[in-house]
């Protein structure tokens, strides 16, 4: 029963899916991770700056989630029983409405989808076309939702649509994001849109939105814009559906990325980190009005990870007792932003992108974006695009990062930037 | 930091959506598992003939996974990581490569789907789009395959479809599955339809189908039936895909549930008992020629579970290196279907269905059926219905049950199955 | 402004497009039309066994419609009003009651859709989506309704389909039409599949059905099944439409195809003979209770053609005020049945389709049926083929036509079918 | 077989559908109908400003067409010929390549579609999936294309959708036409949509637009602005398809509407005034290139309506042979757009909309706009509405209407504006 440690990827190349992707950037075995280090079977260390894509937001293998995992795996605690009740999902549910809906004053119910954010994001749009009896759902530009059949009709990316092999996409109306043209008003043409009886949209069963769209570009939109959004679900009779998966759990300052934004939505999406520790977990927070669905009327296998009951209660109770964790993640965030820009100042045209600690510099496209990424990953630093282009250097660092690795992370990006943009410069003379 | 484990459920009213299911028909809080065995708050314990819909194959909190696991988890083994390379990702491929497809001949590359069934379906479908250029799927009366939109226009069950809120449900043909309507030969009406230039039906990128179907009812498909249909997709030019989800990893006595039904299938989906554990695992089996995905096509965050690479292998190390496994599995079948060939003689006009250790008895209606189910969860045995008309009590024991307990659980059956019909009786006087 | 009458067809081989159908058959310039006979620009008359596929049951330029048409014409009577009122329609209307409906105890409003048979259809399935709330049409295998996208996705010829260039086809199940599959009883089958909440039918909102179904190869469905149908539908909320565009005003011997079947249909279309001279119109019969249109809710700038208002009264009252008419067409499809079981004998394998004067031979393959179509051509006679393969020689003479030329024309296609199968044994031996 | 030519209306709302509309704003019963003027059975004469939406622009009944048609009529000329070759079809062909596609150095194929623009229109996306092998087609807001399910899914009003019952209306998306909302610059919004990867909107087959929007309001786009949409097509590899149903042969001042702007569409559709008197016919033109129809592969009963080849190739003798009618419509737009202007003045906020004699007044508001149609119509003036709200008053005169009738019409509707802008103010005060 011998574990193969090696560092021979033969294996992947003779039985893996040619679906792989992020192993094509990052070509090596990992072995081990804690906090904000993967190590690889060569035992070589890097600085995680992906994160598992806003998955691993508390860092990995956290000491607490461990131990407390380990000791309901010792005691035989369940760890599969599909909806059934058990003592850890009461657990995680009295204390997610203790520390997080009670203190914000929200209401809503919590639904156990299948543990995948897409799933979450299935079940919230079959709802809101339940409970408004329309079918058209409201999408935005550059927005990923996921890639089973209804969360990739919502999806902007042709690429990723293109994947369907022509399948039907139908029953979305794609509007444009905040700014997605420059520094036009999107709502103006958006409520036109919606009050022009003949624009050829039909009624909308919701809309759906991420406030800071993480593979589009990290683009984020503005409390402003988002209310306007909100505003007009209400006024044409749609739900408004805020996508939190990669956004949400602590990642741009407080646990819902929107929380101080003044709005009031009818469902949120839960993923990614969830769990706490990145195991499959994905919810949907639902208002209780709009919990009209039948027992079983969506339900899946793995809906309900006791596993991740555990980690996730753990991850609420040490992070979100108080107001220490969001305080510093704001002030990680601050740090971020300014040696973002300082990094952006070496790229003629770069821009900064996104919010908190959910942040990239736009560099204008996607080559040069590689090409840094490519470098950073030879000087031990895991990061990855984003964007429409892949035109955004994208740092999602775990949270809990400790500010010596984040400074030094930092300083790898940054020596990266110059070396792309010094060689560019040469390659231009 | 205190877990409640008392049996309040009060949480689960204020807070769980009201799609949740299971918990309705069995409402107590487990707190523990172990083999076959469930326990609850009060202390209560019960023999497990659900085993998470087939996700338990190898029953409970296996001690040699817990042990794999616990210590993957203590040394810090990746638990999230993408789908980047790790040693376990390695290990469960080569084990995978060495016990399961080499020894049988198979040649198939794995695609890390997101780690639900509906994922693995959704990304056979797609991929036979891309594959093939054509749009419509085949699927079959009763199918049930998920509950993503794409899945879930394969899902025979208009109740689940009903539960997409008037969703567009398109490019599926649904042709009637084997004995669908008594004892009429199907396969003929099916190629009459795809030689019928005017049948209606759009030339077929794949056909679909489970060897067993485990919600439609436990209807069993032949061999002979099956090599028909394979035979009509070569002919039509569309691949045929097996959902083995719930009837695979030995559930009907060989690891895939149609292995020696002379079949070469161009995908197979494997999920729930995939990952040993019942840990949320999924993932689909591709014939390399068909391996056309471009990099991250198909993608997902937590495709690729690596807690369920570590039991997954133990698994496949502990069940499949040998034969013995599967000639229990075989013998326990036979006992079962000895067992409940007597319950059905209980039952007046009631059948076995089903085949292997995944086995029922069709009563003829779900309220006599849920009725026997309830008696049962009274006198310590969890047991669901299927079909239709939830007219089918199925018995879906962990394939390593104690032939004590597995016989004491039948003794329960059989009992609520006397009172039932006892009961009927007396009602019917 | 001279007229070029020549048989040059060099203008349309430049400037018509490859869409073009009937003329390749038939490659002379017609210029001349009276009762049965078509004649061309160099003076040579042909038997039309075509009649405009069933939209010139009463031939060719009736004497008394020439007539009103030039009188209507020539007093400046309305041509083209919209859907205005007119001394036209209102005529036709009350003509159209007192000799059709009324007779018949048949309540049913009419609607004037676009002047094509494409169009009564949709109107009708539109209709019936909105008076159930449901999407799903159920059509028959053969079935052909027409090419624009929603009559389209209810025609069972994939050649047809194909035209929409993968456009979608969503939202109908195609169900086999009587005796689609040898003598099973397809209606079992229906029955099972709607009961069935498991067949993967979505509920349907109306069953649509030819009585004859004219290009899918003369099918008849006989009074019993159509009732069965009826019942379904009645059983299952849905509403049922006959499409009796190709089989009705007269073509199986009554005014209705199924008047004599005791049925009470929730719509009947018209089209092709409704104007008796051939001129487009269409109408949509609606039974008042389901008449709940909003005004212009389906509308179209040629709906109400006023010189078929014209042509159309007359022929209600020169061939419906008695029933001599019917009579006479009765009598003429019993010779029509006698003459083509003779010609049927001479083919093996040959066996006779259709009803009334709506006649055919299954010949067994489509060469064969071109074959003997073209040898007819040659001598005089135009006749097409029918069905999935082009396997049927269907006449669909004119009602009208007198007796020695229907003879006539019957001779030239014994001759043409005892040529080509006399030419076909020898090239078999 | 009296035909009854009183005002009687009951018929009608005993038997006739309530889809009738425009007989609701015009309640009289119509029996004659000459040049610009409609008579009803009281015999009262109506100025008419409606000219069948367009499909009247060389007035009802020219002497010249109906000489030809009755002689055509009288000599049994082909009436149906389904579509075999006839000379008139012959005659029509040669003339229209003669006097309109060889002058304007214009090469297509000309496809007889069934006799409705909405077949036209259907015919038309058909084939550019096709050609393309995409299926996405972009339509433009507040477009009218028709009502048959596959126009109808380009057709941006709600209200007519909404006649659809929820049916599919998938794989079309809407864009904003040239200053939909205010003066914004829409060409630059399309390119950005089009350009990025992400903004969900999948590779267009083909742009589909109206020059002047009949029913959207008479917005009439520039030849900057259909050079744009042009231009995006060719650079995208979709087809560029002007549908110029309502706006073309001659409404405009030239045959072609588009026929200055410099712009060389992949297809043209033609309906409405094709036939010059009103008759069901259409048609659509395609670049021999995209002609890859097979036989049959759109084909329809009504296709190639004889009397209609007949007197549309009188009204191309006569009105196309020089330019004297198109200069004459020139000057008779510009008159009229100079009393509109002054009918406007009397409106606070009223503009002008449309081109040449398709001009308009928009009002404001679609309840002022009624008030004064119905004025109009008490006064013997014949005149609707258009726009998403009906708020634009819509003069369609026909182009031959004499200048003193033109004139007197004008005036009735200038005191009727000025009756309902009164009635308002003392409403008001």
């Amino acid at each position: 029963m011998a574990t193969d440690t090696s560092a021979d990827t033969t294996v992947f190349e003779r039985r893996e899916s040619q679906a792989r992707s992020y192993c094509r950037a990052f070509p090596t075995v990992f072995t081990k991770a804690s906090g904000s280090i993967l190590s690889d079977a060569e035992g070589r260390d890097y600085i995680d700056f992906l994160a598992g894509c806003s998955s691993l937001n508390y860092g990995h293998n956290d000491a607490d989630m461990k131990a407390a995992l380990i000791d309901h795996i010792s005691r035989d605690g369940v760890t599969h029983g599909l909806d059934m009740f058990t003592d850890a999902k009461a657990a995680f549910l009295e204390t997610f409405e203790r520390l997080i809906l009670t203190p914000r004053g929200m209401d809503y119910k919590v639904m156990m989808t299948g543990p995948t954010g897409t799933n979450a994001v299935e079940a919230a749009i079959k709802l809101a076309r339940k409970v408004t009896g329309r079918r058209n759902i409201v999408a935005f530009t550059n927005a990923f939702h996921g890639m089973t059949m209804g969360s990739l009709a919502l999806t902007g990316n042709s690429g990723k649509r293109d994947g369907a092999g022509g399948g039907s996409l139908a029953d979305v109306t794609h509007m444009p994001f905040e700014n997605a043209m420059g520094d036009n008003d999107t709502l103006e043409y958006i409520e036109w849109t919606l009050d022009n009886p003949s624009s050829g949209m039909d009624a909308p069963a919701a809309f759906i939105v991420e406030p800071v769209q993480g593979e589009g570009g990290l683009n984020a939109a503005s409390a402003e814009w988002l209310q306007g959004i909100q505003r007009l679900a209400r006024k044409h009779g749609a739900l408004f559906i805020i996508d939190d998966i990669q956004a949400g759990i602590g990642r741009t300052g407080t646990y819902f990325s929107t929380e101080e934004f003044g709005l009031d939505p009818d469902m949120i999406t839960q993923a990614k980190s969830f769990s706490g520790m990145g195991l499959p977990f994905a919810a949907l927070l639902i208002k209780p009005e709009h919990d009209i669905w039948k027992p079983a009327e969506h339900n899946g296998t793995f809906r309900g990870n006791n596993h991740a009951f555990v980690t996730a209660r753990i991850a609420l109770e040490k992070f979100w007792s108080d107001d220490r964790f969001a305080k510093d993640v704001q002030r990680k965030g601050d740090y971020l932003h300014q040696r973002l820009q300082g990094i952006a100042a070496m790229v003629p045209g770069a821009t900064l992108k996104g919010r908190g600690m959910m942040l990239g510099v736009d560099v204008g496209d996607g080559e040069l974006a590689s090409q840094i990424c490519a470098t950073c990953f030879d000087n031990g630093l895991i990061i990855e695009t984003s964007g429409a282009h892949d035109e955004v250097v994208k740092v999602l660092a775990p949270l809990t990062t400790p500010d010596e690795i984040f400074t030094k992370g930092l300083d790898i990006l940054e020596a990266a930037v110059a070396a792309a943009t010094g060689k560019n410069q040469i390659a231009a003379e």
